[in-house]
């Protein structure tokens, strides 16, 4: 049986295994500091398709083709598939995975989706349930850009804490096994609510969340900072960074140079103009990908805790002046040998 | 250690119980053949909020709070919910149980949310990731019609193959058990893409699906239709049901009378003016919470099979010449004494 850990953690007697991964980004993003680490860059945002939708969809096909490759695993051998993205509807995911031949479970996390499918595809492993899953999201400017904001052909003004939504994609394979990269405890979130309603500032409205997951984590496994080699969020970007960190640091929590934020290290802030940072689904999907396993696998951080966060909101809820409900799962990655 | 079934159906080692469940629904439904069955029923198409979405989401929160005061627990008892609903970027499961406090798994499985819920819960539950569970869906006329078909002033005709989205909510709470209506065993689904493009026929692209869920369960288990008292699915509609009908039959899986689907059944067909029938997330939630766990409840029936069904495109999708890809989830509840 399973162990739960103080309020809301879960500890795997048999942690899963990190089988495979991988990452297909876009252009700006093959441009950034982290290019080397991307399995594909793109350099057609259509990525041979006719609709940004569909391009989407396309690069996360990709991407989960790719992952399967590393793994050297045909789909036909995965037990699960946990998926979802920012599209209404979530249509990028079930088109990609629509001639996979593996049961599906739609998930919308909107950006904390890497961190809920890892969640619950280490549980659905750890169980029993699979030998196998596998976690997969992304995001595309254009296609969030028109649905979210406005048409790209309107160039709207874009407000200094505004981000910038990432195409990217990540794939990752879980499944039993022994050593390598393993996922021996996650922690769930719940949907925070701090009453923010400004949607050119999600970063900041998401940090509540991040904050109320990281201190569960933290409490639930006597852990702090210092326990972990590096700690990320998903994408608070540059202001969310800051501010999250002045809260950590207010309780005792001081994060040190261990803690970063996906949605800063994907772009270069001061030469890329993407304001505060990446965000989307595909930011901190991109980022386990192409930057934070890779680092796990050549050994350069031996343990880190990705806790990915998700702002609950539509243009409609914000239209009739809702606020921006945030959630943020955190998962432990650990390099066992 | 969990069993896994065959291709891809779990058995449960110790079946997790329904502790508690609840409906909320709108007036409609209220005047169909289900009416004595839900909990509540809304004479006010707005909940008493300023919009249908708010109005969807209020009706979810109230169906939430039932379910908890039926069980006679506390949200704060709760260790997960698993959400999801149809509006864009599921705003009403988020508001609604944006003050829950409770770890939040955001789904999108479009119309078979609950079911995809509840195989999820029950597969927490089991695991021993968590004690109790709360599965929770909706769907809203007005929201649903506005955001995938016309504005509702415009009053668009509507195709007889069309189905009526369901004013409705389930909820539905799983926890460990020994006794009441259990969750032995699920199938998870996987996408099935037929080709179909007409999405005033819904009912009917989510046909492969439903057979394609349904000839995996009975092959992993065994098990036919004559071995369950009544099996359902989602919301094929009156079209859809007697399509899959005529395919199982065909496949010598022949279900006779047994085989119902809660989009048949929450309406009158024949007075009501729903075309098809009903359709939405709400349509199979709502008639598992005021039928089906009913009829097991009193003994009506001991064991069946609850199938729900749901179409993963969306309106931007369609209008690019998609297809209407299809997904089915299945759960069995046997009641045990």
């Amino acid at each position: 049986m399973q162990q739960r850990l103080g309020q809301r953690s879960l500890l795997f007697t048999r942690a899963p295994v990190i089988r495979s991964y991988a990452s297909v980004v876009g252009k700006k993003e093959g441009e950034g500091p982290l290019r080397h680490g991307f399995d594909a860059i793109s350099e057609d945002s259509y990525f041979g398709e006719k609709t940004w939708e569909m391009a989407e969809s396309h690069m996360l096909k990709q991407c989960f083709q790719l992952c399967c490759d590393k793994a050297g695993c045909a789909p036909s051998e995965l037990d699960a598939i946990f998926a979802g993205d920012l599209l209404n509807q979530c249509v990028s995911s079930s088109f990609a995975m629509k001639d996979s031949s593996v049961p599906y479970f739609g998930l919308y996390g909107a950006c904390s989706t890497m961190a809920e499918a890892l969640v619950l595809s280490a549980c659905h492993v750890a169980a029993g349930y699979a030998e196998c899953c596998l976690a997969l999201t992304g995001s595309h400017f254009c296609s969030a850009e028109r649905q979210y904001r406005f048409p790209l052909e309107y160039g709207g003004q874009r407000t200094p804490s505004s981000q910038w939504t990432v195409t990217g994609s990540g794939a990752v394979m879980v499944s039993a096994g022994d050593s390598g990269v393993t996922i021996p405890m996650v922690t769930p979130g719940r949907i925070v609510d701090a009453g923010i309603k400004d949607p050119n500032a999600m970063g900041s409205a998401m940090v509540p969340a991040a904050l109320d997951t990281l201190c569960a984590h933290f409490a639930d496994t006597g852990r702090g900072p210092a326990d972990y080699d590096a700690f990320f969020t998903g994408d608070l970007g540059a202001l969310g960074h800051d501010l999250l960190e002045h809260q950590l640091e207010q309780r005792g929590l001081g994060p040190g140079a261990s803690y970063m934020d996906c949605g800063v290290l994907i772009y270069d802030l001061s030469t890329q103009e993407v304001n505060a940072g990446g965000s989307g689904c595909g930011c901190s999907a991109s980022v386990l990908c192409g930057h934070i396993l890779p680092c796990l696998e050549k050994g350069i951080w031996r343990r880190v805790l990705f806790a990915a966060t998700g702002a609950l909101m539509s243009p409609t809820s914000s239209q009739q002046g809702g606020s921006i409900p945030g959630i943020c799962h955190a998962v432990v990655l650990e390099r066992r040998d």
